[in-house]
């Protein structure tokens, strides 16, 4: 990778295992089920989360599409936060393609909703009202910082939702991100969930994919709605073979990024004009933003940083001058500093522009 | 009507000149358009909302459907209130049928969503996003106690409409109760959007329908829409005939029933027991609460005043004790005292069950 | 009426007796259950049919989009006419609004499919396709030209049905005069099916309504349909009562109608130029077309007759120089000869332009 | 591969110069338009197809649905084979999520459908009638044994589509089949075609993944319903780089899966019981059947030849003893006499129990 990329995990890059892994995987037509090394992918995600079932899909946004239309039918109504990423960053597919109505609710600083406005937000049995079907968190919560959720919060929301009727689905595209900072295994975590899709790239690092773990019932009919959104794919193995690694071997190591992303957040607190919340790291985020006296902008510094260090950080808020940066396994220790120093720099001197060069 | 019915507006019957309207009502298939009672009533809507053409509809729900999908195609977004009825009361019609996402806000105790919230939630162009198309108010806003919203705040949603390429829908349920409240005129009022629908029952007492207005090709769609969700009616003429007598007759007294609230709010807020949001009393609608310390429950006061009284009176929130009053044309000022006699009796005296009777 | 109006049976208005009833009718709050003429009308259909339970809602394309959306989820497949009014006339709408792919099949000149079609339309339990749920039959048959559909058949259909888990439903449009042909009744007719949408307009004259008939849970979940397609209608009471009079005597007149259409057909038959297919003329529809030679287009003898006669008569394919004609209420004995003879007319002196007129 | 594997040239795998392209791609985030690999791939395909760009995507089912969707908002309809891949076997996804109605015609055994069905389906502007918006061609077709569709047919066709404001879309995803079999380039076959999907699997032999092209706002579009169907890929580039094989190389050799076919099919006509439909083996698939006093039925043909000789052969309609073979890159021309005898031997002793084996 040419760049030190802070914009995302979703951009790490597969490693050199994966690679190999990929142009030797065995393979067949995934369609007729007849794929070993997606077989196994599915086998060991089902295992991992302690759950009966697993489905390989194209991408996380596909993962919940396909759980969330398994959950609820056309006219039923689901509750998420309005920070959640189903809601805000996966195009409204729920309501275009299930024609189900999400229901947004606050999500504090700590990931979760509160357990009262849950409650509140579930349907009373009446015409005029559409029927409750599913509650869905997200884990980590990329909305509320990479904020890990502990599983006593999800067995609380869990009691809810059976009491109601209800279906608990977690956006887990970084749930080993929480089992590793909350210091559990995600079968423990998701223990409570009916269901959980989980993303394979991003930290993982694996190319492609996600894989969606429940009851077999409920996979069943995410394999039948995944084929029909177009998500049914050949000799899949390819990128199953990579998805092996990513669960079996990086779902381990992700303490790594956590301990970057800390110390990171650290060197940037430490450079004058940087902000940086500090409690709200947690695993593999943190956000810093620009005083309001800063020598540039955050357009600028973020061309800066590109243009003459080969850092790409992309502007969260550009309007509040706040950065979202994400680290990964591409990101180094070695790194923090080359990037401390880097944002450094570009605030003492101001942008190239300012500073008449 | 055996009772005194204040649980909404929407249970006012026919007056006696709709009945006679609609027993000599000239009809013909409006299907085919050629129904002269309802095209006549068409006309008389656009014209009195100053907006080219208006469509009849089955109800304020089939109003606002049609208005949504007309101005949303599948996978667009729409910004409205959390306590809008479209959003709480229409079973999620527009996602489960038009594939539609919305975005919602939260409505202040004057009908009215912060207009940075409005600038706020209208999405970026990224395929990460559905496509922010139309925002909706209500007017007046039943889920804020029927607050009328001013002409001046329609114009500025409008502003920031019209620069994000987003179109205004109101849902004019009560529209002309807010007109009423605010001393203007519904074409006034509703010169910014660019649609409306409007109920003819409620306050204005026909037996069934709604009328949608606006430009030629808005209503041309809606036709459409109309036609497939099932609400072409053949000799709705019939209906039409009341409706007509609606906008042009009973659309100049709802003066009447706001002063029947206001009176029957002062009359309740002198009750041992009974709180009275005095300030939100603005047009036909009034919400009190029984105090904690009060002998009878919401539920026994509501069943109390039906079985005794002939008082139909529903309890909004039963745990808060609270209740929703709406005042119409069937509610006359010297039911006023009956109702606030029969309160006060009530909650002296406790439940029959309380007192041993 | 001005006009002798043979377009459709759509247009009849209500009777006299009708609009008595309606303006004397018994009303309250159908959306809470309030109206008791609605109740009314709702017993005595699902007597009538038989069957637990009915529903009134606007129009007969609402009754079987709420029938179809009742039976059939979102990704699953109906099997249904080519020719059917839910396939040709609803504007897409069990598509549109429900996901449900319509599996066509081509109907026989009897109203009839194909059982052996039927049967190969059946999906088998595969991920590449839709879940087959239900059977959809017409009756009469309008696109074949109105045949009635016997018991009979409806039986074997029902039973390829109930052996691959489908429902079945019957757009009942026109099902008393099916009945009335068969010499049956409504009860026997529909004895196997599902549920049965029922039309109150048309040739039984009530301005605007349908029943469906079926299940209490059927009619459960085509309640909330209809609520949320908007088709909850306050003070529907004014309709019903309409519609109690066409369910309970219109119903028993329909004999005439197709009394009326032989003799109209006979009559038309005996003109030079205009060929009838006589044996198709077995309820309250004929079809009739002018042979090559005739001294008049269709669009010329559909304008003379409107312009001179008073008579509407709309080209049903005009390229064909095809009719179809429908007979109603308000078409009495004495217009037979009325017609035949401006028919007559018209065809041996052409239009008044090839006239010289 | 283990097996001689005829069901399908789904069942393709990747060649090991994919499988080394894949390990060695340069990758990026494509969800971001950073994937080197990706951009070439959709370049390539844009400028072989001769038009303005193009998309890759998971599937052909999914890019037949992004196309659909993208060429027809909810409600509208289209028209196709009542034998094409999109109808029959993509779960009926058009209808399902795009709210599309099929309106579906015969396809001849040339894999055409009649010029004047077309125009016939294509509806009047009229409310009762959904909005027809698009045809859809298939090349090859499946559904007609792999008939080539000439480009003289597709341009007829969009002169009809392009006269009726329709647009024209080809499934081809073995269109590299057609233009081979009828010695032409994609770039000419497809000039009239608003869009096109192309299977990069298949014959191709890539694992995953397919392409659609078409003008640069269609592609806009379609990358937008990619996005909210979950079928935006991170590291994608590991794919395109056997999809640019696929293209670039596997695209010029379908000619000897196309000879192997016809080699082939002489062999299995001259064995005994074995019927071949010689005329319709035009690229890379052949039907056959067995006669009714064939030894063997359909399946237990299937069974011996798997278990026996390792070569798999899936009845296509197991009640007419007909199967499907499909010819691709790893069946060989050495394989032709292997299968032939394999059949020839199981139908002269039958199955191992008809023989007492």
């Amino acid at each position: 990778m040419k760049y030190i990329d802070l914009r995302s995990d979703t951009v790490s890059h597969p490693t050199p295992e994966m690679r190999e892994a990929m142009a030797y995987a065995e393979v067949g037509d995934d369609v007729y089920g007849d794929d070993p090394t997606v077989n196994a992918l599915e086998a060991t995600a089902a295992e991992m989360f302690g759950k009966e079932a697993a489905l390989f899909v194209a991408s996380g946004t596909m993962g919940n599409l396909c759980s969330v239309l398994a959950h609820c039918g056309r006219g039923d109504e689901m509750i998420l936060g309005k920070q959640a990423h189903i809601f805000r960053y996966e195009a409204g597919g729920a309501a275009a393609y299930g024609g189900i109505q999400p229901n947004t609710l606050e999500v504090e600083r700590d990931g979760t909703m509160s357990l009262d406005a849950i409650r509140g937000a579930i349907r009373q049995d009446n015409i005029h009202f559409p029927v409750t079907k599913l509650v869905c968190l997200e884990n980590t919560h990329g909305g509320a910082g990479g904020a890990p959720v502990p599983a006593s919060y999800i067995a609380q929301v869990a009691d809810i939702a059976r009491a109601n009727g209800l279906k608990l689905h977690i956006d887990g595209a970084r749930i080993f991100n929480a089992a590793t900072a909350l210091n559990t295994t995600v079968d423990v975590l998701c223990a409570e969930a009916d269901s959980v899709s989980v993303c394979l790239s991003k930290g993982l690092c694996a190319p492609v994919g996600s894989v969606v773990v429940g009851d077999r019932e409920f996979i069943r009919r995410a394999h039948r709605i995944r084929k029909s959104v177009g998500g049914g794919m050949r000799q899949a193995g390819i990128l199953a073979a990579a998805g092996l690694i990513a669960l079996k071997e990086m779902s381990k190591r992700l303490g790594e990024d956590h301990a970057n992303a800390r110390a990171l957040a650290e060197a940037l607190a430490a450079i004058p004009y940087v902000h940086v919340d500090m409690e709200a790291v947690k695993t593999n985020m943190l956000f810093f933003w620009l005083s309001a006296d800063a020598p540039v902008d955050a357009l600028t510094l973020s061309d800066v940083l590109k243009d003459r260090y080969n850092i790409l950080l992309r502007p969260y808020v550009a309007a509040d001058r706040s950065f979202r940066v994400v680290t990964h396994y591409w990101f180094r220790p070695e790194h923090v500093a080359l990037v401390a120093n880097a944002v450094r720099e570009t605030l003492s001197v101001g942008s190239p522009e300012m500073a008449g060069d």
